[in-house]
């Protein structure tokens, strides 16, 4: 177990090898069920009690019915449960709400708890007819395979076309007790069978009131998986949910001023942070982990706004893929970021995990500096790039991947 | 010569095989100066008259030197040559302007015209250093080689990745006279040497008063060169200029309700239209030119916002690519349009040249269809989308390209 310990700001917190089960009275299950033609494609979380929920959801005019159910689940902020399967989006499809909500009953009538209390998720391929069956058949094992162990299986169980499980948890102190956040995602790379979405799904044991929580993972979500892109697709799918139960024993954080509110929300910052660069890095046929930091800005939105343009660029993505230190796109992708700013002032350097860096930009023109040294730090599994506005105080992180051959020939792969 | 009567319009017009020197009073160039390593590189289009001038340029806020310069240049309305280097793009270069500056001078001198109605463009790597030799070098051979029949010449100077020359001209009737429009253009896909830029240049002999010109202009271009995506990325370096001398004889056309007026938009329209068409269906790495019309919509901003969405989602033309009919991605994009939309009215249908036609969606779900048939309108070179809201009556069309293997390699080769 790895302390980690962030100086600049109050919160002390653990990270752990955890998962969704390190909270306090969550178990999780994740088995094949019938979804995919191969692999575990069915997961289930759930808390001992009823907890507090809070989800974000796709921005798509096009929603996945599943998404309708959870919101109509979740409309009273609590629920205990969620279920979700990989390989079928369960979208634009004639009886998709249907299917969500009888999934949500067989879920709930096997657990003895009310289908309103389960929230459902779907990815996979949009618009092919899904089947209840799998649900049906599944339910028995998927529940006898409930336990606070399963925690991997159920992150393995919603990866559609990632090529790994992407989880953390984080152990951190409240003023009267300690409490744990942990989490769990999927990438929003679309391949054969062509699909989409980005899930999380957070389990904690801290005692938080529905409002409370939909405002911290509201404002998190926007700096955390709203600023990672792999292809600029949104999905129909995209959501990310919480469950929050209470066991850790807390006086119930009731408001944002409640002293509680700001450690939790900073360790639930780290989670969703660490759950969305990890979807960055493993990207469709991504080779580099891309992280912009834009400085300097006169405020937050638009240093956002650059940072999310340069790792959105098909030509600066290109541009890492290939190793050149391509300045000119990235001024190019800065200048179309839809926000004023005034290049001539811009300063940019490309920097390594290892901190070598070269300065490739000057005050808007582009300098000449060491060829090699910019083709090593381009070679590196993580690229920093660092755009300095020198406009005022404010910052922004995005992050994203180089856009591979590998890509498009898994894109352009044959749907059935 | 091919007589084409649009039996929908009242203008009558006839497609030449003509360029920007078939208006009357238009001479042209396209020499090798030495900005390239090989190949024609500099081009000049010369009007026999000073001739009014409209322009509009890229919204990238990163704005080449050369835009910057011919925005001067052409403040009163009034331009008589337009110098284009291809080779590099000269912006984001300390001394940038006086560069640009320095070329409108060393053809005015040679010309014996003012600089002032010298307009300059360049296209090529940003952040390179542009010396002034190649043009120093080239402008006695350039001007000696001014003739109407160096149209071609000229459209091939001003290319860069691109794999063909791209011109047209439409010769059409006025009340009392006959005129003509040409142009040229080159593409916007980017590569080794980092390219960019997209260009037209538009000569007529029409007598258009400048800010009819202008308001025509940039109508026009909203519904044609904006219309189209190759990569999503905007260039610092975009312009579209024509310069209308007037030789055609007609009454000066000096408002928007002079009867000449609609004519003359509407052949500028084909104009721009054929040139950004070839721009898309020349994308860096494209085998399919996609065209997509939005029909039934309440407007045409959603009509138009919906179009090049589709046209510009990496996944839908990685799916062209694959000749995947894949529905969920278009609704996908439509859905992140950023318009307000309801997707449960939505059919879609994808169709050849030849008018085979396939029903993908239907009421906003993906129906059942003839997977080889469809497999078969997507090896195609044109691919329609015809995308119905039915929701009102408006309608736009946006035009791009597919997403290929070779379109990142071409963009992730080194600069140097």
């Amino acid at each position: 177990m790895e302390t980690i310990i962030k100086s600049e700001k109050a919160t002390q917190w653990k990270k752990t090898e955890g998962n969704i089960c390190s909270p306090s009275g969550f178990a999780a299950a994740g088995i094949q069920a019938g979804f995919k033609k191969s692999g575990k494609d069915l997961a289930l979380i759930l808390s001992r009690t009823l907890s507090s929920t809070a989800s974000v959801y796709t921005q798509n005019a096009v929603k996945g019915a599943p998404l309708v159910i959870t919101k109509e689940h979740s409309s009273n902020g609590l629920a205990q449960a969620i279920v979700c399967n990989s390989g079928n989006a369960n979208t634009c499809n004639a009886n998709g709400l249907e299917i969500a909500r009888e999934a949500c009953a067989i879920v709930g009538e096997s657990l003895g708890i009310l289908e309103e209390n389960i929230l459902v998720a779907s990815t996979g391929v949009i618009g092919k007819p899904l089947s209840i069956d799998p649900f049906k058949n599944g339910i028995k094992e998927l529940v006898e395979s409930l336990n606070e162990t399963s925690g991997d299986f159920a992150a393995e169980a919603i990866l559609t076309t990632d090529t790994d499980i992407k989880q953390t948890a984080i152990q951190f102190e409240l003023s009267e007790t300690t409490a744990t956040i942990g989490g769990i995602s999927k990438g929003s790379g679309m391949i054969h069978p062509n699909m989409a979405t980005m899930l999380g799904f957070i389990t904690t044991d801290v005692a938080i009131a529905p409002d409370v929580l939909q405002q911290a993972l509201k404002e998190v979500v926007m700096d955390t998986f709203n600023m990672i892109s792999v292809d600029g697709d949104t999905s129909t799918n995209d959501m990310v949910t919480v469950l929050a139960n209470g066991e850790a024993g807390n006086n119930e954080i009731q408001s944002d001023q409640d002293p509680d509110y700001k450690p939790f929300k900073e360790v639930l910052h780290e989670v969703c942070k660490e759950l969305a660069i990890a979807i960055a890095e493993d990207g469709e046929g991504a080779s580099t982990l891309i992280t912009c930091n834009v400085l300097n800005a006169t405020n937050e939105y638009k240093a956002k706004a650059i940072a999310k343009q340069v790792i959105s660029s098909n030509l600066v993505k290109a541009a890492v893929y290939g190793r050149d230190a391509n300045v000119g796109r990235l001024l190019c992708a800065i200048g179309y970021s839809g926000v004023d700013v005034d290049y001539r002032n811009i300063d940019i350097y490309m920097r390594s995990e290892d901190y070598r860096s070269v300065c490739v930009c000057e005050a808007g023109s582009i300098v000449s500096f060491d060829e090699d040294k910019a083709y090593d730090i381009l070679g590196t599994d993580k690229l920093f790039i660092d755009i300095y506005l020198y406009e005022g105080q404010e910052q922004a992180t995005a992050w994203g991947c180089d856009l591979t051959t590998e890509y498009v020939t898994i894109n352009s792969a044959y749907r059935t």
